[in-house]
């Protein structure tokens, strides 16, 4: 059933020990959506600039993605550049430059608005939380957040948050929003805050799931080349959220199963994991569904004992 | 049945975030042996100098330990002291002092000779192959290692460990061994090297086990309380092998079942976070049989989907 992404579209300059880029289709937005498309349909609300190039406007739409909500304002494009370092652990940003993002306010279109799954890419926390006082009611609100407005925006995070049924983060963001090392005492701190599903993204080390039904462990896919690793995180998002809209889950209704959040985690390793294969989202132009359900029958096997 | 365990018997000085011991007992060979009695008998082959406390050799006694191969040596125990960073996945060594270890012969009682199992700890590769020179016939020969041999001493290591059935080693020895940062290709050159059975560790990023199966992923048990990793890792192969050993398992009859290595793999994992429990060797004063089955249902629990 149908979700909306809300979130960043940019381009990106990357360098990783397998080659460079210097202007590719990127954003947190972009890759949520592409990964979700596999499960779900998508509607997007983002900003672009007037250098947006009209072949990834098809692209997203190639892929059945809704761009509605995609406005096109005066100015560039986002712009982000960074390169990984010699094992892809690490990554240093060289150049940030909002451009339109700076002054991105999201509209929904009025047709967004009834639509039940709605996922909130890292943006501002008030902008968030406008975003979904804009919708009428949605079953099932995630979201994602950095470093940043945790520690500049705290309080403003804290209000949007508590709002949500889920939330994605990473293990150090995990860490600084709870004040705990321990990622188990950091995800029983988080869980009070608001989100009942947490996961905590670990990179090449998986993901924890934390739920009312006590933790789930997924490993990560063990890929022979990383080729590139950036939105790999967001593509697990679109991966996790995108079932769970596909599956038409309304845990007003019905509690969420463990198992079908443990198997949208597995889902988002498998996204994440496709992501990492090739440069930006390349790999989006080839991937079918028939190949993200064989390398989820292939964790079945990787795990099993 | 019958496993020998030969390798380092020390006292440690360990300083982590939850505390410090001036002096504990340590070394590889102890938590191996220690952690493999569970499922198996141990005898050990180790040296310790005039200055070991006999209510440490009654700790071992009393976990059914063989004693018959520990030398008392003209001498100091083995001390080596270290001290853990905040998040507990570095260590910087203070002191290492090899007293009687220095001079280490490893031999072997006579009735040792026709055990079926044999694990060979981390000590100089030249040792490890005579120690196995001096067994009858083994059915499962398995080792670990260190940076230190890799750099230094890779003929005679690749000598010995291509007389191994089974390799258990950490993610940065199997980069530095194999000249590979992926692992899964790190794997692939490793297991040609002879070991066919091949564990990479990870600290509290769980395991890899590569086999005539393809890989498993298991991943660490996510503790609350992590008061002090060291002999983590040898626990950890101390359950993985007494597991075989307890099973009886004859590769040369019948190759081992992907099955019983996962199971091995899961094993030595509870250990491994068993030990992490409390410093140094404590938590196998207290640890039942019972605690160490019911945390393997817990994985199963933590990893199904």
């Amino acid at each position: 059933m149908s979700l909306v992404v809300v979130g960043s579209v940019a381009y990106d300059g990357v360098r990783t020990p397998h080659g460079r880029r210097e202007r590719m289709l990127g954003g947190a937005c972009t890759y949520v959506a592409l990964a979700a498309s596999y499960f779900t349909e998508v509607g997007i609300v983002a900003v672009v600039g007037q250098d947006f190039d009209p072949e990834d406007l098809r692209f997203l739409e190639e892929r059945g993605i809704d761009l509605t909500g995609l406005e096109r304002a005066a100015g560039r494009t986002f712009f982000w550049s960074g390169v990984y370092s010699e094992d892809m652990n690490d990554r240093t940003t060289l150049r940030t430059e909002l451009n339109v993002f700076a002054d991105f306010q999201p509209k929904l279109p009025p047709d967004y608005r009834a639509r039940p799954y709605l996922f909130l890419g890292n943006i501002q926390p008030e902008l968030q939380r406008e975003v979904q006082a804009q919708m009428q009611a949605p079953r099932l609100v995630g979201g994602d957040t950095m470093n940043y407005w945790i520690e500049n925006r705290r309080p403003e995070l804290l209000e949007a948050l508590g709002r949500w049924s889920a939330l994605l983060i990473n293990d150090s963001e995990a860490r600084l929003l709870s004040g705990e090392r321990n990622l188990r005492r950091a995800a029983a701190v988080i869980r009070n805050m608001g989100p009942r599903i947490l996961v905590i993204k670990r990179g090449e080390h998986g993901a924890l799931l934390f739920s009312d039904d006590g933790p789930f462990l997924a490993p990560a896919y063990p890929l022979e080349y990383v080729r590139d690793p950036t939105g790999a995180g967001d593509s697990f998002a679109g991966g996790f959220f995108g079932y769970l809209a596909e599956r038409g889950l309304d845990p007003s209704r019905k509690p969420i199963e463990a198992r079908e959040l443990r198997r949208a985690v597995i889902y988002g390793s498998v996204m994440g994991s496709f992501c990492c294969e090739q440069f930006g989202v390349e790999r989006f132009r080839t991937l079918t569904r028939a190949e993200i359900d064989a390398r989820f029958q292939e964790f079945k096997a990787l795990t099993e004992f």
